[in-house]
């Protein structure tokens, strides 16, 4: 996973994300995966939130995730990112958050994104956003 | 508390809800107390999206909270809303969140709004929207 | 979707749920799902709580979402679910929500969720609670 | 504020975290402060965790918060924390989120703290607890 087209983040679980059975919730991951993405786009030279400024919103429209084992309060968890494809209109991303003591997978996942206007109508990716984004094969399994 | 302008709502706590220690994180009350402040405008005739819509926004300027007892998973909760005090900008809402079955108190609150507008310009509460909003006595010691 | 194994509750978009571009966080709907998913289990006879206390917690390790519409703010929604599968050792719930006004598919999804003891050890699925989840075909497609 | 007994965290604001109004849902203050309060425990030495493990919880009594300005979405923000007072059974913390590049103060609040036991039977705070906790005068007004 030493590929430069890997980005990553540190999340420290908070209490609030906890639940009953004293792990984070599993609603909780895709809110990672949104936190990993933005530092991703950003590393790589785009803030989103000039994106959306600019009229261009990129809108969920499918998430996935895959839990092996839960991530405990005040556990410390890395959530790698990278793009696993780009379309037209479409961008696809990948996601492994792993414990960052002990390095297991907690989870795997994905999300793709549909670029659209201010009316949510769907539009093409601009190029330079296309070619700033750098899909590469799956560095784990998903 | 049969008073006519003491509005209230149910609420199922949900397992997102939950935190560790198996109650509903304290955090929650707020989304509780917005939850009830929407229903309880609504019922005095104010639609909170259509006075968005028009320009005027409700800005949380104070929260407070107080914590007698824990709401448990699976809990039916009723959340009582009423106004307290109405003034030239702001307008500022009393909360109590009892449990269902019980009817113990688990937690007594309030939040003043700020009317804004779209740029968080501070301006007058229109004079239909304060008339609508009849402020009385508090039920119970917040 | 008449059939008595799909089950229904409704939601009030809440400002809390709202995101920036206006409409329900992508991430609320695995929350959504979690309380139609009680519900339906409710509904089935199967109160979730007294499973845990007893010692059989329902642990989700797989959750996919699709994502057709955004919900709006203050908009009623409808999340429907039911069972799709149940396994030895796991069931699958499908779910879609509807903007209840219009009618209209906002998303569909599914979870599934793994039997476990306070250990997050693997166990089966009780007899009695397989034979409370009737499975169905998707009344929709996922 | 270049006090030793001062702690601060530094908060992106993520997408998920904002509403409608495009900054950040007041009810995500509270969030923070439980973050800046972990860490803030975790730099005099208190590992919360550990107390929670050994039996001790440090259940949230009261809640105050006065929002000055809103964060904006992937703002940077810097919540300081300290501790205003420790009592027999309580400890109060005080909080400011400032905006990381302006400086500008955004909101600041409080929050009580009551010792309980695992059925959430109050107790005394440990010596070793209270001595650790070194109370000191706000830094700024609350």
């Amino acid at each position: 996973m030493a590929d430069n087209n890997v980005s990553e983040i540190m999340i420290r679980v908070n209490y609030s994300e906890t639940d009953r059975m004293g792990v984070a919730y599993h609603g909780r991951y895709p809110v990672w995966f949104d936190m990993a993405r933005t530092e991703h786009l950003r590393r790589t030279g785009v803030a989103y939130r000039e994106l959306e400024d600019g009229g261009l919103l990129l809108t969920v429209s499918e998430l996935q995730v895959r839990y092996r084992r839960g991530a405990e309060y005040d556990d410390l968890v890395r959530v790698r990112c990278w793009v696993r494809e780009v379309a037209t209109r479409r961008v696809t991303f990948g996601y492994v958050v792993e414990h960052a003591g002990r390095g297991d997978i907690l989870a795997t996942g994905m999300t793709s994104l549909i670029a659209v206007n201010r009316d949510f109508g769907v539009v093409h990716l601009p190029a330079d956003l296309k070619d700033a984004l750098c899909a590469i094969p799956d560095p784990v399994r998903i």
